[in-house]
């Protein structure tokens, strides 16, 4: 029992990277399920449905969200129609879409947990009581939990990792675009990374055109960010499940860019 | 011509980490020069003149700091006259300490900065306009310069990156205590790492009780942070100069715990 | 039917305020109830019982905070068997203390609610669906309601006053410790003032020594606030309800210090 | 010798309210100098041309800008050749137009400065320093100075209050949209009111449409700000200046609305 997760696909860049080798690392790590975070898959800001439906057809089972879900409006005609799509679970009730979702896999059911921090970000609901209150309905139906922890803060990263630890099968972070070094198996049995890094152009600035970005910090004029063009990068992550407890028994971390060719 | 940089160091595990593998990594990796990040050295809040003392002695032939330099109220009694430690440079002008110093190894001077972000931090001066106003300076001594970028936000930290490629030989974040996987050599030349991460305790949150930190983030209530026991860990980064030019050749990152055992 | 609140009383200058003045404007406004926002009434920081029972002794019927609850660690001492005392109401579940009370006058019940707001303050929870949740309960048994709403963004104090318009009897802002001048009664009925401002010293910055706080804007250095001495001020405000409705009739800011004299 | 000052005029309501009170204001009061806070004068972000010179032909002498100032891209435009309007001080050196500026009246020059704070803001320069720095060079030719201090923070405020005290004639805020009732004369002679509050809509948010804002908060979703129809407001204050000293005699609030009807 095996699942993939791409972190932060980031425009057209970064669904080539997707297109390009998703087949590829399917074929080299065999995942049960594969999992993409499609925050920023349109034009940097926000996910359409054409694209969430690309992501389907290239092979991934769920795609989450994070503080970009609703940058672009098209996601508010589709999102009650996608059940493959997670929103962070602790929006505020009422909140179009869902936080959380089962995915059929052979016999078995992974679910799939979207959830954001709230250090430097903007005020949800707490995370921690959301995760409780999901886990209580989510492990009566399957051990397979898969968490993508949408935050921007390493301390609450960690802390939801220690918190989850033993319920749940893997707590991935994104948001930060930066890929960690940290993966590991924390002492319970929860896979734990605290990003994945981003999906899209290498040499941007969390994939925008750096100049604009390194304008916006000496200026603070207003500037236009667009994705960045010219090479691309993917970043992923690879975990092992154990069939019965649906504990992680290993962590792999995948980084392809021209600094990290992909073998095979 | 190689520096070796180690990650912000936590409290007496970290320190105990200092000592048990700062000789080991030097007879490995042979730097020329090493550099500590001791902020929170010192009960995880600022460093003392002992410690300071003891980093020298252990090896080190510069600290840097950060946000935490003033924790510790014993840091006015010696900044001033500690040749080799180095706060944020963009600090108001006036504040106690240097920003930058120069260390003689054989016949060369090394620059060693430490300059702060702004985004999510206290608001000091434009790190991107300190950067250059200090590097007027330091590139008329010196090729051979290294930034620790002290820093919470991956966009700013990458920004400074590209802003500072091929002005300085390597520019290596810290302060979010998370090791990154992001080294790379810029396409100018300069060495860059988002975070090289914490040294010390390897199951707490951020080098802290992990017990006290969840507590935090579910209830908000006042509660005190304790440097962790137990497992340690160490990080750091090797990065190999040209000696000519001061340019970055290599960046290779140090991780060293219980999941990733030190090797000679 | 009357309600008199005082803001944030800041330290001994703050409470000799109420010492020296709340019999006195008892005299002159005859409320029926009077309350008081203690959340810096020990030092600054906190409250402490002693200070509590004070407060009532001086002619208050009930407390309110804010931010500054838990300062004072003996709170945590008494708060649960303090009746009179309100800390905010959206602090997690299981929070020690209650978020209102009922304050029994003559035949009537008053509720006195405390709640506070999320922008540019600590991340707790929604504010806008606390009032709901506590009105849903509250309006079982009395029209008579005082929101102390504590809070930094002027803009959610006012999203906050449209939200309760007609739902409460007034909503009076604390926190920034500087009294508003928009006072009014909003179109369904309910007093509103965004911040009634602070009890304490009048030459400080937000009632600290202002030298300790101008030196930190400049330094960013660590300094010691200590709450200033000097002339004192106090700040209040004075609603009257129909007794009927629970609605208010009208509202009046209190302001006393040496430009403005108090006069009977 | 007297200045009136018109706080943060939003939209058209805003304008209207220039329009039509500024004339029987000027009456009244007879000010020496009037200055307009212009930053939300179109639609609610940042000013036109045409607006600009509006303000002055409704009798304006000068028109200060804040964190709005480049909301309305028609500014890059226009500002430097504008030689009555001023944007935040301490924006980073190179911004496009002034951070103060001298208006003759009669034989008499009058400074008008607009400074930015930074806590809760975007970081920019020290607005202390900037102070200091731009005091220097006024001062050499004016002791008439009036500064718009565009700020979240009441400690911010207070403390450049305490800061410029005997330095400035006067020196009040802007920004919250709310006016304060802190208006007086620091002991050194300079008048400080925390904010003057704003001119525009009565019955938004800030200006803004209260279901909007409403809605925001409740929600997190994307909203669409607009400025607010209905009743209107406006809000500024009056200062008496000693014509010898520069220094401040009285100041008086003013505020306009249903239930502060204008009476001359
Ligand atoms: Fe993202
Ligand atoms: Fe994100
Ligand atoms: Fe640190
Ligand atoms: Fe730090
Ligand atoms: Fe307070
Ligand atoms: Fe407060
Ligand atoms: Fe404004
Ligand atoms: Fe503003």
């Amino acid at each position: 029992m095996r699942l993939m997760f791409i972190g932060d696909v980031v425009g057209s860049p970064g669904r080539k990277m997707v297109k390009d080798y998703l087949g590829p690392l399917k074929k080299k790590y065999k995942p049960t399920l594969t999992i993409i975070n499609g925050e920023n898959a349109a034009g940097g800001r926000g996910i359409t449905e054409q694209i969430y439906k690309t992501f389907l057809d290239a092979g991934a089972q769920a795609v989450t969200l994070g503080n970009h879900s609703w940058d672009n409006r098209e996601i508010f005609e589709f999102i009650d129609q996608a059940p493959a799509l997670v929103r962070p679970i602790n929006y505020p009730e009422g909140t179009p879409g869902q936080g959380y979702t089962f995915i059929k896999v052979n016999a078995i059911e992974v679910a799939v947990v979207n959830v954001m921090g709230r250090t430097f970000m903007s005020p949800n609901d707490c995370p921690f009581q959301a995760m409780d209150t999901a886990l209580d309905d989510i492990r009566k139906r399957t051990p397979f939990i898969f968490v993508d922890m949408h935050g921007e803060a390493t301390s609450e990263k960690q802390a939801m990792g220690w918190y989850l630890d033993g319920r749940v099968s893997a707590i991935i972070g994104t948001h930060t675009h930066v890929q960690t070094a940290d993966e590991r198996i924390l002492p319970k049995g929860t896979a734990y990374l605290s990003d994945v890094g981003m999906t899209g152009p290498y040499d941007g600035v969390l994939g925008m055109e750096r100049e604009a970005v390194v304008k916006k910090f000496l200026t603070n004029l207003p500037v236009r960010f667009e994705v960045a063009k010219g090479r691309e990068q993917l970043s992923g992550v690879v975990i092992e499940l154990d069939p019965k407890t649906g504990l992680a028994k290993s962590i792999e971390r995948i980084l392809i860019n021209e600094d990290h060719p992909f073998y095979f």
